[in-house]
């Protein structure tokens, strides 16, 4: 099984990266790949963005797969965003870097979309 | 021998890419180092543009020396693009992400330039 | 200990670069990680920019904590860069691609702030 992380750290790229996991879970199955989405530095801020309900719920769904999304608590912390209100399917990490290389380290691929 | 996988998301980034197989083959020569470029997302839109005809050019001359140029149906799709009016030096894969998670399991490095 | 290149290729992206490298540190301590940050392309004219003394002073203080910081000669007279100009804390290599090679190659693990 391949284990893949996504790296996103700006806001534009969103809907390229959810597209990429969309595209490679039809390739692979969902029991092809354990997949994590890191966000970090501004990338964190589309979580909290109504405006792009669509594409959150995208997210959603995709968790509800197993994809796990990832936000770095240093960058919620630089943009002013309330941990608490972040959507249920995202998990906080201290740091998103960090979490990279952990990741990384533990056989991950990584991936900048 | 190097094996390495340039991944390219949009157009802007083409000329860097390019440049950077460019320079890094003169460093290792052409048999010192299996590379491949793999284009996805809009990226694959300037293997069609007529007007970056110098650097498909030169995107077919490294493919000469044996680098191998990547497109990624679901993009092609995506832009309407019709694989068959594709340069004959670009080979056309399902998926782009899938192809960068199969290389790098391979043993392929990963720039993103 | 971990072994973490950064690859930077713009201007635009080092404040998040640098950033990124502080919380890591913070989080892993300076004993923690071995830490390369290799600019190509344009990212090479951020060293000589005094407008951004703020920045460079950051990235001298990183330096001054082990953080080794790389420029490609490639892209210095891409850029017409004099590298004797260049900040004492910085260090010149032929191609910035083949380092980040070489250090993938050594073990480092690659991300693209």
């Amino acid at each position: 099984m391949f284990k893949v992380l996504f790296h996103v750290s700006d806001n534009e790229t969103w809907p390229k990266a959810v597209l990429n996991v969309q595209n490679f879970l039809k390739d692979v199955g969902k029991d092809g790949a354990e997949i994590e989405v890191v966000a970090n530095a501004a990338a964190v801020v589309t979580y909290y963005n109504q405006e792009k309900a669509d594409l959150l719920d995208q997210m959603k769904q995709l968790s509800e797969t197993g994809v796990k999304f990832i936000a770095c608590r240093n960058a919620l912390n630089a943009h002013q965003l309330d941990e608490n209100s972040i959507p249920g399917f995202v998990k906080v990490v201290p740091g998103g870097i960090t979490e990279i290389v952990a990741k990384q380290a533990a056989g991950f691929l990584y991936i900048k979309p």
